[in-house]
């Protein structure tokens, strides 16, 4: 099994990225000689990171019939201090809100995720440490 | 210094990512659940790997008063075969452009940008193999 992209110059430092027929611009800050017409490079690990995870959560929690209202993830990814700049740490906050949320089924969901099913945490856990929170309404519960 | 992104869910298995007023949309196959309505989060490695290393290659090159007509990078990336799937293997084809280019310094470029600046190719090389193609005209020159 492959996946393939081709990310095409622009103009200046500004490319575009496709796959499967999704295209996306990505381009960098002025001092760094772009025009801010994209998202940068880097942050798209986060967007993968939490878009993997996320997609296996809510997966996991619709089959065990939890009822989410609203679910954010916010990844934060710590660099290193010399080149080249790589996450070292990564803290990963899964905020759910829900009336009737079993803390225990969205932990186990989470859980699940992590160790079992994401295929970019698996990745990423090999470069940086992944720290992992978990809110309910505002709540940390772990 | 830290970078900050928000995964937020959308419906079914879709999420909106956003990291410094850049959104982008991320979703799935229907086999998957997803509607297919954006990029899958996996292939986002692929595109971040690849406007890491380009956006160091093209402003190098233009340090060096290249003139490049056309630019792409192809990323393939091979998965693992068991759970968690990710990229064991990560095939970066560098596809040059133009009449009077310089092969060394095209290859001078790429390898700079592997070996010193590009900070994801340094991070997924931690967990996949990462191979260098380098064509100029469609010619393989590495």
């Amino acid at each position: 099994m492959k996946d393939l992209a081709n990310i095409t110059w622009n103009e200046k430092v500004s490319f575009i990225a496709e796959s499967e027929g999704h295209k996306i611009s990505m381009d960098t800050f002025p001092e760094h000689g772009g025009e801010n017409k994209g998202v940068r490079p880097k942050p798209l690990l986060l967007f993968s990171l939490g878009g993997c995870t996320g997609m296996d959560v809510i997966s996991i929690l619709r089959k065990m019939r939890e009822k989410v209202d609203y679910f954010n993830i916010q990844v934060e990814g710590e660099l290193t201090e010399e080149h080249p700049k790589y996450y070292k740490k990564i803290i990963v906050t899964y905020q759910f809100k829900g009336e009737n949320l079993n803390p225990e089924n969205v932990k186990k969901a989470v859980h699940l995720s992590e160790e079992k099913y994401c295929g970019v945490s698996a990745m990423l856990r090999k470069a940086a440490q992944i720290i992992t929170i978990i809110e309910i309404n505002g709540q940390v519960i772990e």
